[in-house]
């Protein structure tokens, strides 16, 4: 099965009070770390705002630049997935969310049976990141506008069409405040 | 029709000695004025080597870094069809070629007719750019490697699936010396 991986990095991190991405959790940015987690995947990174501060980080990287950034997330998931449109499925990671495992990203994809239209992670009883999204979902997904994700179209489709794997901690964990990086840092050393 | 415009831009510049985009002909990047010739369309900008000087030009562009550049143009054209995989054509569009005309690209997209698996801009008998390639095309060129462009495939067409239309002189000029700056910069005034 061909799974491609979109990192959404185009964020303005307004509550983080500037560009979180390029942050240090034991002298690696965020971004950094973030991406090493799909190391085995072929994959893009959506960028916007912070284009000039993140290229530097990324030259390893296909990356895609939003010129549409200030419109919302949809905006870099509509660019990011025509890369992929003749693949099986994308998994849509959130650039700021570093704690997510690889075990997490392997059940995610061993979950992602012909019957799921999505496969989304849990920790204790939560919805999580990053969520998979089959190709029956991508012209559904063309459809979204503004500053939002994927759970708009999630949450229109039926309980059987979607699958959930039990993952850990780090699929709830998004760095969004200054705050976050100091306590979330000790987590994963 | 559904016609999108690749720009490659992720070229060395070699035989200019640095990066020619950013030159400037009548106050105006190379760049910035083949990206105007295309301004009715859809396109794509696939940049390399040179991104740091190059994306604060293209703001309000939609681009791609093509991670993969020093292994040649062939990299960035597969990038940039993957963007364009369900439209009916693509114009490859080269950023060192600021004379080709409006009413030479419109004689390009008027030419595309359903016999044609690409359409050529000739001048004094020669062959020039941009190209536009059919869907048919992109699965040929998706095998392409090297530093090679779309020539490698129509090469291999028969005669009668290519189709001419007679342009400027603009579709045989690029900028690939620094004298070529000079030469052409009275052209099109």
């Amino acid at each position: 099965m061909n799974i491609g991986v979109l990192i959404l990095a185009a964020g303005e991190g307004k509550r983080f009070g500037g560009n979180k991405l390029i942050a240090k959790i034991d002298d690696t940015p965020i971004i950094i770390r973030t991406i090493r987690i799909y190391d085995n995947f072929e994959k893009v990174v959506v960028i916007g705002k912070y284009v000039n501060e993140l290229i530097p980080l990324l030259t390893d990287q296909i990356v895609i630049y939003n010129p549409f950034w200030r419109e919302g997330m949809s905006t870099s998931i509509k660019l990011g997935l025509r890369f992929f449109r003749n693949y099986d499925g994308v998994i849509i990671a959130l650039a700021d969310m570093p704690f997510v495992s690889k075990e997490d990203v392997k059940k995610i994809v061993d979950g992602f049976k012909p019957k799921c239209k999505a496969v989304i992670p849990v920790h204790n009883g939560k919805r999580g990141n990053p969520v998979l999204i089959s190709k029956y979902l991508f012209e559904e997904m063309e459809k979204i506008s503004g500053d939002v994700g994927a759970r708009v179209i999630l949450n229109k489709l039926k309980e059987d069409e979607l699958c959930f794997v039990e993952c850990s901690e780090g699929v709830l964990i998004d760095i969004d405040k200054k705050d976050d990086l100091m306590r979330f840092r000790d987590l994963h050393p």
